[in-house]
């Protein structure tokens, strides 16, 4: 399963010097042709909504062999999120496509993020293909 | 170039159940092996001194296309570190091979990610795999 | 559209020393009644929901020409809002009803407020009417 | 009413070691056969979602007359939350399973915690049955 | 009574990208407009002086049934000036021409502002404008 | 054993808004009858020095099953309080009368409640009652 | 010399209580029959300008025997004033009319403290006849 | 009764520089003297430890019109004596000998002074002197 | 222009140990002398007034070439000097004759340093001719 | 003089993988074995109470030529023991058993460490048999 | 002895909107010519490495006269350089090229500034030329 | 082996009223002679260089049984000599000459003190001779 968070569905028409200019139908697309040729299926999925994004967690964990989450700004916020991930047992990845180390203070630490294996930021959209990458070598070495 | 900062000389004997017991030679055949893949040579250091650290990003500056870079501790004190890697415009990846966030609250933010293009974490040494492929993705976009 | 956040569907039976009498449905008349001395049509909103204001602030930036928005307490703690609002490119002014700044500490500071173009504080729900006018008068100056 | 939060659904399953292993159902048996025998009938009620956490205390004001609360980790991050409490006039008690204070900083303080008549930590699922005696023992003093 | 404080006398020519091109006289002279329309008559200052803010403040609390302040830069160091204004008994709006939470930290606060009845925010010059709307508002519902 | 820390002697006397005007013998009186009903006998004390409650918590490991405290003040500020309860490997309740989350910021966090197994804090009086049906529910389940 | 700093001049009709009923001229006279019996003869002044206070300081260095100070709101911003007290070799007490301790947390440190011998609050307008008095014990001790 | 804190029975053999020469049964004396003067009898005492002087306060509500204390480096550290003195409704003054504000950060503040009448820091010995007088011009006046 | 902040008019008789044993006369005509060597002009002056030096900074932009300020204990506290110095655009240098970051704490920030070009720290008063020297020298390049 | 402070009196049952399993009384012997070897006699002492401890450390001045403190937790909160130990002019040593700073923030830093000669921490009761040795070094060099 | 610190090797061609364009080479030159004219020899060094600053600063105090110094970086960070300078007590002057205090808040204070005599800020490389004219100035002077 | 961090090859001439006249040649030979007594060798170095400090502890773990450090201001600043530290599993006993705890603030915490086993501070250059004996004790007791 793959999560996407806040104001992600927006992806390429928002704040595009940051983000910037691929949908996020087209990040779906390229996650998709990646999945192929490791021949896995995705669960490709957005909410605005913090309840929904827990929602998700849980039913990655009983249906899902791995997880890639980028919680966007839930990340510097949510512990109920961080508990979601906390409880979920499945390789984990969280990916954030600008490097936040680089933007407001308050986007510096993430919550969250010490609730899953790795993290992935400012790789742009390609930190999707790379946290399929490494939940794939992660799966190869255990 | 792929830099190593403080201890990591010691990979594989220090703290195995944080660090995993690879050594930083078997990194380094790691890294070779896949570079080798992509038909790139790569350059593979270590150093437990600061200055020295410094002294290589600069001359990554002058030799190579790209930079990985795994500052180990100097990640959360040195701003001099940092400003050699503001100063230094060939791509560039930082890869923790723990998840620092896990771990005592001054790992958790890093001082030189704000200088470097993104940020692989706590995907153990398959973390310099992914910062390899994140710029041979870099440079094919750009 | 103007969106009112968390518990301001209880407002005049809610603290009413601090937010005094007025129902909310008597702030969306008394908006709707200005809205008709300008000629403009007015969405009012509300919603516990933060996940949900988003929605509504990604739906403000298609259909309407300006945004009023009351966050209530998410105004302290959502930077998810805080990145919906910088994402809508429209006329944006945050209302608070009461004083925030004579209020508990925690209140003090607006994550939000950096996203809006101006902010009208403590006016009680006339500020809902300052807000129009000064959309007015920001739409007569560009 | 009974209101449980974040991930509490998950009871049971989750990092048993601090919560155990009794499951959200058979909480709430436990307390139904403890309000049976005080001769009270209750609504028992969980949701991930902060919006929806507020809804349902509004709801509470209206049609009960104690509510027990387990906000879970949106205790230490909502301020609407304990918005919607400070609005709730009816007797409220606030429940943790778990010691919040022996675990991270950021679970000591309780936002929530000061909206509400009286707070019950580390007692483990008793903490409902406790809370159940507590507003018996309020409702009989006033 | 309308009071300017420090370095306001300069606007139009001050750092126009954030004050815009107004000069104090236009604005003046744009309140003047607003007032006469409204049949009051207003007393327009300036001072670069926290003391004589303080003077001008104590002055209308005895002359006049209104006061309008935009204490730039004191707004965030003058607990006098706080004093003074908690000791004014007629209706008092603070106003910033720019949205202050859009720069640096230390103008995120106003310790003046929990000392006035409301504070406009960002709206350029035309907050002058809207709190001479918002006196007016507040004391036809008083 | 029932041990009640600095200035509760004058419970009933003292600030009765915040703590009701039940004075400590009537809470002893209330403790005995609930004890008497579940077959226990209770040592109830009170001391206002930090050393004499250190050793009555040491004298209640080497003589009771279980142990209220109520530390009053010193749960803000004694360390070595703390030290006691966690060297006491009983039963432990901490009982607070007033809900300390309410007032001064410097009561918001116990320093001693990591030490003890439950809090129940704000229930008034009954707080104590409450502890020990929580006692008595800890020990029905190990 | 008696130096009275911001808003001191509205005494008596400010906050009445916190400061009480006695005009800043009823202080006045007050001081000068204490100084009277004492035979000493005093200069007492007001000012709303920290510029206006630090001249005063500096000329009761040379012209007074010692100097009685209530900075007021200038206690806890003005390090300026704190340089001209530290400049002035002169006997020096300060006071506060209303105990500062029990108000907002940005009054219980005064900056200017530090520069005076000794200070006196929380004794209402008496404080600078004690004042008057601690200047009489000193100057009998030296 | 004028109550004395830690380690002022060391009072002139003890930093001397700071303190003074003077023992405490000097002061002792210079208060009877005073008090004798007044027709007051004085109950004088010293301990070094905070559930004593807890005690003596607690004592003094019953047997005593007005309360001096120097809680000395208590000042700094007990919430207990804080609410012991809250809770001691006669006339208080806390006295200082040495001017607190000058000596290490962690003096500057008391958290006691919020919990008496007024403060007299820095006047030496004499404090004591003007600490009765002061009660003596409260009881005056009111 | 050459402006001097609070208390700099008693230099020479004020912690000379600090500042040294010139007095501000000297200083003008050192300043005079070698501004005469240069064929410059100079307006020397001082003022303890914040306001009064905004007034000055405003000034010297329609009068003077250049700025040296020596703003004392405003450099530690005045937002609207800082806001001053922006909106002048002449070569500004910020001299301070002792070395602030040798004393205490509040002394070693600048709030109007980053509304400079350059700063000259504990030079004594030769910081002054090093100051005019800066600015030649700035001249020259531009 | 060898002071003990709380708890310390439980050593050897208390949390043993922290202090070990020697009790204060084996202590106490190879205390006087070592004293004795260095032909010193040693007067032992355990106190619960911050005043005992502060009545001891002012006996040791007047009666021993040395002092060795293990203050336990009153090292991290007592500001009272701080004032007695730099009363005391005789050789002084605080000893901790664990190295303090490997647990939990609070006992990090020590509040009495700053007012003795040496401190030995984490050396286990070794560190009484060190300090001994410190002091019998320090007396041979002075 | 002029000795720069960590990437000033890089002069000119680093971040030139902040440093300017001129090498270190010319920098070097500049001085000489500098020197030359006031029939002094310079002995002008860079280093990465904080130890092999140390060891300069340390064969400074031997050989020279006077020291210069810019640390760049680890101006922010190395108390270890502060050390060495406070052992060398030869004229001492710290030069930053750009206004640090406009930059990041991480180079707004300088933890090696204590340790010199004066410190010149934001002249860019004039800044070194002033530095030797301030060393002329104190070696005149004294 | 015994390790020496910055700026201890100047000892006996640098800051001697805090650090003694002896040089460390001499602290050299006392270790030694010491050293000699109990039949063990010793390898004594020192260095100003972090990253040699680092090598040399990866150096001890390999070639020795023990370790004294004294890392001077390294103590306050490296992560990465604690990380090295960390690492190895031989007796390590860290040393203070000074009594940290009395200077500068920054100096009161060591981020190393939690790598190794034991910390001796303030005891002059015996604390090496005791570091010794402490090392023979844990040696002993194992």
């Amino acid at each position: 399963m793959i999560i996407n968070g806040a104001n992600l569905n927006l992806l390429g028409t928002r704040e595009v010097e940051i983000y910037g200019t691929a949908s996020l139908k087209q990040v779906e697309n390229l996650c998709r042709k990646k999945a192929e040729s490791m021949q896995w299926s995705i669960d490709f999925r957005q909410s605005n909504a913090e309840g929904s994004l827990i929602d998700m967690v849980q039913e990655a964990q009983n249906k899902c062999n791995a997880l890639i989450i980028n919680p966007a700004a839930y990340a510097h916020t949510s512990i109920a999120l961080r508990d979601a991930l906390l409880n979920c047992s499945i390789s984990k990845i969280e990916v954030h496509i600008s490097n936040t180390n680089k933007r407001e203070k308050f986007r510096h630490n993430s919550i969250t993020a010490a609730a899953v294996d790795g993290v992935i930021i400012g790789c742009g959209i390609n930190g999707y293909i790379l946290a399929l990458e490494a939940i794939a070598l992660m799966q190869k070495n255990s």
